[in-house]
């Protein structure tokens, strides 16, 4: 099976050649692939927000070879594995960064070692491998090589694996850990639809968020325009993930939360009592 | 008629998948269109800032299809539209932000509301229209779509249309708006060099910039090398518009402005008198 | 001879949309090519990053046409170029941005001077040369234009050049020029592993870095996780260069230093005394 097109996700910023690097090398390999950035802004070795980043993505692209570069672990014994997640194949550091990407795509299905050393560049370097491992993995099956030609099969158990982010019912809510926040500022938290729904908060109400015992009020609505511009409201995101925005600026800003802190989502008593289902 | 090129400005950022999210909408949609970057930092909501961008450079830009997402109504009543200007269309919201770009293209000949869901995705998120209706429908239309399938015409009179920018004549130069400020710090004003010309300012002119009442002195000239480094001038620059820069450095910060902010532009009184012509 | 690729090398940033006016142009002159960034994020008008960061990428690019736009004299005599390197060939100012880095892909063949006004814009803007004549020669030369068909050749010898970073070898190690900080803060040197090897560093042993009177205590390994987290470390980097670098932290901010600081590398006297071969 050959891919028309490679996503690549990396940290390694847009300063420097190291993406175009990393395009040159498949373009000489697979010309015919488009490659298409899904982002090099990862934070440095941040390989949570690269696979929260890459899984919200990927079940809207076209059939692809992801190279994902996320790699702390370089030139150390960590594996380079290509992981295949329904008609897709993941391309990285076995770190974790990976199976929530590849199966946000579809059934994990195998996974292979990156070692046989005529789908790596001749030289191989103790800290890029992003250009002389991943990079020609990644290109070479674009080209229609099979993923079981790279090397050993590895049991899919033996992949490391992020731990699951915390989230969980309450007795007048839901807690939930932050996953991921956006460019606009928007945090989204590991929960989804089903699990607000589990916690009775509807559309409407009025809510109270507490992080690390601070409380702010918001409200639970369908999109930001449902609140006064400045206002705090939580909402379904567009991953289907529950999210706290602010209508017009920055809910991570006004709330003090980076990915991993634990946010507190209640229902909030008001004057007029029970609300009317 | 089917497009090779989409070119796609937003204020979505390279942080997430966001972009990544509408070139892969558009690639199951359109594989053999060409997706371009104008730029993803107009910052947050800027409308305007977004469209003078992109007005700067459709001229230069093969036909295409345009994806316009700066989008601080989405999920609200604001209308999504296609509009045709020139050998171009241009798909967004009507929120203002098409218009000039479209009409920097070539004529406007109509819009289209977005509306038919064949060609929005099947399920349509209330935070994510670029992904779920924008994207889906400038790939249609680089697929040979017509943009009268999108939806019902719309009169071109009703589109949201930004206000003007401030330029005029004074009894002894222009007063202007500045419309953008670029990555180097160069302050584009609203007038063109059919302005500066009736204001009576030459190339060699010694004037004096006013902003909120402080005062700069500046040299009229062709380019940035004909004043020594460090120096202000003001030049008709590469879009055909007045500007203030200053050679190695950003006007923006020697002048303080931003878009938005007035410049009174005067011809010097030298001690030598008259200017010979 | 036709080429596939361009590369665009600038100091443009993403805010505005000069990347993708230079990208349309060339897209209508050779819609075949594929139009690369190397980087756009150089700092104004430093070219002599552009040129270290585009000659470490490309020996692992396809043959192409690099578009290297770092252009400080925009609108002055500075002559524009082509440089044919290898199999490559190199437009931009000729304000030493270009010969390095054509260099690195292969000899320096010739040069022409960007004279021919067919292979410019209709109109040539005193500040846009990128848009104006250099995306239009790189354009046409892609689509198999001679670059002798673009102006009088130019005696190689006459090209301007960067002069050469600082290595040369000390009583007790070396002394580097920075060339370049990447986006991790990695601080490369003018040397490369010959260098190193004749300075009879060898990984494993205990260094002390010298930079403006400060000393700084490293040791010279292979990788990055050879040393613990935070730990300073001397490596040839994935350039075949020297580089000082800190695992999982920014040896830049360490070491306080920039593009053109000195660094005296020295083997550390340990108490075990001399070091067993």
């Amino acid at each position: 099976m050959r891919y028309d097109w490679i996503f690549a996700t990396t940290d390694y910023g847009l300063e420097d050649g190291f993406v175009a690097t990393c395009t040159g090398v498949m373009g000489r390999i697979a010309p015919h692939a488009r490659v298409v950035d899904v982002t090099h802004a990862i934070p440095r070795a941040d390989v949570r927000r690269a696979s929260a980043v890459l899984a919200q993505a990927v079940p809207y692209l076209p059939a692809a070879v992801h190279l994902v570069v996320v790699d702390p672990g370089v030139g150390t014994t960590r594996r380079g594995v290509a992981v295949t997640g329904g008609d897709s194949v993941f391309v990285g550091p076995d770190n974790g960064v990976l199976p929530a990407a590849a199966a946000a795509r579809g059934q994990l299905l195998a996974a292979f070692e990156l070692s046989d050393p005529q789908y790596r560049l001749a030289d191989v370097s103790s800290t890029f491998h992003g250009r002389d491992i991943f990079a020609p993995a990644a290109a070479h099956l674009a080209s229609g090589v099979q993923p079981a030609a790279l090397g050993p099969r590895i049991d899919l158990a033996t992949l490391v694996r992020l731990p699951e982010p915390v989230v969980r019912l309450s007795s007048d809510g839901l807690l939930a850990e932050v996953t991921a926040v956006d460019h606009f500022g928007n945090v989204q938290l590991a929960g989804t639809a089903a699990d607000l729904a589990a916690s009775g908060l509807v559309p409407g109400d009025e809510a109270e968020l507490t992080i690390a015992g601070r409380r702010e009020a918001a409200t639970v609505a369908r999109t930001f325009g449902e609140v006064p511009a400045g206002d705090l409201l939580v909402l379904v995101d567009s991953a289907g993930h529950i999210a706290a925005a602010v209508n017009g600026d920055s809910a991570s800003q006004r709330l003090g939360v980076a990915a991993g802190a634990l946010v507190h989502i209640a229902r909030r008593a008001t004057a007029g009592g029970t609300r009317q289902a």
